[in-house]
């Protein structure tokens, strides 16, 4: 098959490690951002940030070269950020042709016109209904960082999409013995619970930085706080999930995403940073100002839960930790956790 | 409150700190294996194992001082190993006045008379009911480790038992601003949810040394297969739960328990060691021949699995992840986790 990457960050890139050593052509393409990425892999055939070289035969393009590079693909990834969202939609998704299939490995929760958080797949697919393109996005969810799956870490994800055939096709594509790919039609219920879990681990993350802060040991590793996060976050989380009317399974795929989410890089660094006190703008200046997802997904899920209380379809309190979370980042709260709420009472 | 806690082992003693720092008369006793333990407590104020001093006033006995350290004990805690559990019926259950109660920290399960797997509270009170003794047994279970838990970091864990009242008096004793109790009278479900963590803690630990021993690499860490076994272990573990009637609260704090567990002490240890490829009985030699807790329930886990199965009850094929450790425990198999079977369909 010909598999054509739009999008050279790292999990765009380290897709192209399973789909060329599977034996496929493989077309790296990146966005008007990459540039420089694009010329080192050109130069080096390996990624800046990976210490792995691409295996042989990956091919690299521009973004102005991207008509090339999408010729005769059987389909698509998607591996822009949700700040890329708009571009995608625009500069790829309106200008490929509709038959082909797209595979999605951006996360994250938009509002509707109705206030609702939808994932990005169902987002693009209703912007390109209203001028009336028809085009099936699939997407990835589950616990998978780029450079893990680079070394050929087993990895365990979930492909979701509407029609199975599609599905069947990305999975034969991408399947390797190190890459193992569960099926889903339950796209709402998966991206909505891997978009959930960066919400959730920068608040487990933020009991590291609240230890800290309490006793004034910085680096002491401690889990016992971050288990008890874990166990609310997985209550929570469920609550949440079941709302939403996910499969089990996506829960279940959620709280692995959680998992490793926790251990992984930048979400994990500004909940710490949080924990210990600093205020929302602080951190993100301690973090040279770029702006995480896990934040914008945190913001949105909290307003939407304040939103949902407000109309009287849910009450807040039930999710008391993701809504202090919130606070510290919608209203400036010093970081503390409600631990005695995270109590229950079942005689 | 008088608080006399039988068993000087980590987790016993840890309770002296909460329990003591919460204004009640502590009292620790240890078992006949503990005499040393005990005497250095008497002379620095110190348990062997811990950095930081028991709080003032906790008062230490040998075993044959038992009688008077129960002497008006509102409650006994139970701090012995699962290895001390016949012990414990013997020495301390059936000496002990029926109405004190007794809250026990020892995790694990053991075989009925009729094959099932019941937690140590009911087989105590099984055992004791032969003889006649009516006598409430409460169970500690949760994300708790005891070096965690000395040193202030926030905990939250759940008792549980059959007596409202006795329930809330223990938690009264013990709950502090670092140690949260939630109650339930599902004993059967919580102490169900974390044995099993042990066994499913083994697990995840052993993907460490599969990828140390495929790749050559030691020491490295990664998530990615370890957050795919979690995602398959919260499968496997809510299954088994729900069969066994346990309340959803339970396996969250199971889900929990099993995220510090991952990072504790010998379990973790062991399973990189089974996954670098030693047998059972090597593992055992590095670990100097001490019998794990966590090895003790995976076999019987899994040897009431396939129990189970044979008299049609369950299908085996549902519980791949710990049906693969189990082999290597009971079979004498090289370690391998079968990650195809861990990805599912639902199209």
């Amino acid at each position: 098959m010909i598999v054509t990457i739009i999008g050279a960050g790292m999990m765009g890139s380290a897709l192209a490690f399973p789909a060329r050593e599977n034996g496929n052509e493989v077309r790296l393409v990146g966005t008007p951002l990459d540039e420089e990425i694009i010329d080192a892999c050109k130069k080096e055939n390996k990624h800046p940030k990976f210490d792995k070289k691409f295996p042989d035969g990956v091919r690299f393009f521009q973004f102005d070269e991207a008509e090339e590079a999408k010729k005769g693909a059987d389909f698509i990834i998607g591996g822009v950020s949700s700040f890329g969202v708009e571009w995608f939609l625009k500069e790829v998704l309106e200008k490929t042709a509709p038959g082909v299939p797209v595979l999605s490995v951006t996360k994250g929760l938009i509002e509707d016109e109705d206030g609702a958080l939808i994932s990005y797949p169902e987002y693009w697919e209703k912007e390109l209904a209203k001028k009336s393109v028809r085009r099936e996005i699939c997407a990835i969810g589950g616990p998978c960082t780029s450079y893990e799956l680079v070394a050929h870490d087993k990895s365990e994800v979930a492909f979701c999409g509407k029609d199975e055939k599609t599905l069947r096709k990305m999975k034969e594509a991408l399947a390797t013995n190190y890459y193992f790919i569960s099926l889903t039609k339950d796209v709402h219920g998966l991206e909505y619970a891997v978009a959930l879990k960066n919400a959730y681990a920068l608040a487990v993350a933020m009991t590291i930085g609240l230890y800290e802060r309490e006793t004034g040991k910085i680096g002491e590793l401690h889990y016992n706080s971050q288990a008890g996060a874990f166990f609310q976050t997985v209550k929570e989380m469920r609550a949440l999930l079941r709302a939403e009317g996910a499969n089990e399974n996506s829960e279940n795929i959620g709280v692995g995403d959680l998992y490793v989410t926790v251990y992984g890089g930048r979400t994990r660094k500004i909940g710490i940073l949080l924990g210990r006190g600093l205020s929302y703008e602080e951190a993100m200046r301690e973090m040279n100002g770029v702006t995480l997802e896990s934040l914008v997904i945190t913001r949105r899920l909290t307003k939407n839960l304040r939103e949902r209380a407000e109309r009287g379809e849910i009450d807040v309190r039930n999710y008391p930790l993701v809504s202090s979370v919130g606070n510290v980042l919608d209203y400036g709260e010093e970081a503390r956790l409600p631990w005695d709420a995270f109590t229950f009472e079942e005689l």
